[in-house]
């Protein structure tokens, strides 16, 4: 497969993930939808099967949709990143520009599909929250580190996934999101993505978003490097012979 | 299979989606009910858990269920609809007036099953509620867009299950739409289907339902016309090679 | 399979079936315990999987757990109820035992799991409902119309499984009956099963609870006539070539 | 498959079960988290997921997670407790000192993740219950039914899984543990695992927590004794023909 077409299709597959995703805290989040106040289980079914969709809509490329999950296959060593997809400079690259593009464009969708929302809610704060993460109680080294187990969880057991036959597919990536999410989500909100943080943070920036408040860019760090090694530590951890999805 | 099988087909599994669907807004909505207030998160679930019941009751003609599902599959240029029944103007009209009838009367079943919470609900906009969807806030564009972009994920991500492994399939569907609904349903309620939206509005305009008030016909027509440019549009995507659907 | 194995499946199967689903109506119904006040959702998957887990216990028996199941196949004219078991007036009657005494002793065992806090609760109505369903407004027809369309529901869509190959089993039967009882069970909280009301009621009639009130068995008669119209009509509405459940 | 990868392999997916799992309560019962007062559903799809992670992580050991399920394996007469680990004392010791491992490992990990959280809660019992079960009534005899009814159904359900073709594998258990959650959580709050309960107390007694207070030590051979008898009993039942696990 060529490169541009794992552009497009993680284009496409990120855009799905965060367009549902982001949507699920709009309508929690924003003054006037109808699932207003709806509860953080509703926002992590949201968010488990926006991956779902996303899995989906990607799998040609192997659904990667985060550069955690790229840096931890590449790090477990795996020759393909997708059939036909070889492990190297250039195609890392596409994947995480495909992923960050992808994210960026499912963000502005998300903002358009909720725009009267943005509008009617007074706080820039819950409107911050619809496109990025943020920590419950700021600190850097603890917001890291739950970023880090968060992170750790979702790659290592992704890698799990090819040693068994399970069959569930994109259902048992999505389920996992959403334990990851109840479970390991109270103190960052569970970016446990770069480009899913960084991405629509950029659309948060650039977007003529009524009364919008800081982007945040001193937090917006932690949920890139965070993720970045929790996915590299679960790709080195997953050459452990339980795991079993090590190269050859 | 014969035309008329294939309207009975979708008579049966489009009143099976609207019967369990609305049925989930009248226990949420109406007066005395057990699950009265129980929370947008159990609509999302009783809705998909619909689609999910009326994909099994329709699978021989192939479950569309939607307009905007047969509209997509019509423009992505698909062979034929079901298994033995080509894609040509009478089998869409069949599929058409099958789903708009079979909405209907699911609807009426509705209805009858909760005929004592509707005679004790004192709130006329919570008995249409039940029947159609409704804006959070009105505005002819943005619930438009909103109906578009959330017709455009259902329909396109159905195109894409076609191209992969997945095994799940009602399952599949059932999660994609408790997802569009809590992620994309906040702004209009998420009709993203004519059917589901235009024949429960008739039923609602037709029965002798105790202190009913309007049927709101004067929006009536954005759950009809937004469903069907995003299925539309969805149809036209799915050429693109990522999602592989498109006739050959 | 011999009639005493199956009777000893189902009363194993319908055991799991009540244990499971009154329990979780004691969680949340009664003084003290951790779920207290949960909601209709969590009783709603709650039921669900008692359906789940039951179907799997009774897996050698066909899993009917539930009168209104039998006698839907019964008069869809099916020629055997599970593998080996031929549908006749011996076989019928031992499903109906077994469904009934194992409903029976799944109600005293979620007794014997939640006894404190059946002596805690000082409201005997909480008492009996963790055992029997009761209706929201009483009224004979209408509660009767409820759970003639809520089982209908049940037994029709079960009857289309066999005519699509899901692969999904238990977890189809467990989605559709959480998505009977958020759709459909707000008026008279879901019986849709004989054997699951009458066996508790009766449990509740002789378990020695503390300040336990009436059984209701005025009431009682109707989630057992309603299911058994219910299963019935969908027995017979299988014959139409959408389903294809009929014998031969 | 030798010893001390059954015993790695089992810490492994006990870890992953105890991070996430207390990781639900942490975020439910800790103050300022983002999930706080989720909900009960939320902390019982917590710990379906938590299982559903392990249950991949450790599959190459079979996935007990559970010296009950290992002790109902034993019992129920099983030759292999995985592909290639025969049933014996080290075997079993193996799998009991691996799960009591894992817990404790999985804890420490969820203490980390929240440290923050930890610090700003007021309430010591609020602490304690990140950690290990605690009654909502003492009552040594109550208490022990309760918990040997849950796990009799977690480990006699499970083996029933073996005898029919589910092809769910993972998931089944999941929404298994989910089902005894929301039934069968309310009097004790479900440990059902000897390892789940005990491993996390040993943490907390060890651990540095702030204002932590007692560990309950009185409480805590309940949770313990209660699962491994419900799981006897659970492998001896499996003994009857509707079951069909036993050896042969």
């Amino acid at each position: 497969m060529s490169l541009g077409l794992v552009f497009l299709s993680e284009v496409f597959g990120t855009a799905m993930l965060t367009l549902l995703g982001c949507g699920v805290v709009a309508n929690v989040a924003l003054k006037g939808t109808k699932g207003n106040n709806g509860g953080f289980l509703m926002v992590t079914w949201g968010w488990g099967i926006a991956v779902f969709a996303g899995v989906y809509v990607a799998a040609r490329s192997g659904s990667h949709l985060n550069p955690a999950v790229t840096l931890g296959l590449l790090l477990n060593g795996k020759p393909e990143y997708a059939a036909g997809v070889p492990v190297d400079f250039a195609s890392t690259l596409t994947y995480f520009g495909g992923e960050l593009t992808g994210a960026f464009l499912g963000a502005v969708l998300t903002w358009l599909a909720h725009k009267q929302h943005f509008d009617a809610e007074p706080e820039p704060a819950n409107k911050l929250g619809v496109f990025s993460t943020g920590p419950a109680i700021r600190s850097t080294p603890w917001n890291l580190i739950t970023e880090i187990i968060g992170t750790f969880v979702l790659v290592f057991v992704i890698l799990t996934f090819g040693g068994t036959p399970s069959g569930l597919g994109p259902l048992a990536v999505a389920l996992l999101v959403v334990g990851i999410g109840v479970s390991l989500g109270g103190p960052t909100g569970y970016a446990i993505n770069p480009a899913r943080d960084l991405g629509p943070r950029i659309a948060h920036a650039i977007l003529p978003i009524k009364g919008k408040g800081s982007s945040d860019w001193s937090y917006s760090w932690i949920p890139v490097v965070g993720p970045l090694v929790g996915g590299a530590l679960a790709g080195l951890v997953g050459y452990l012979p339980i795991v079993f999805t090590a190269a050859t």
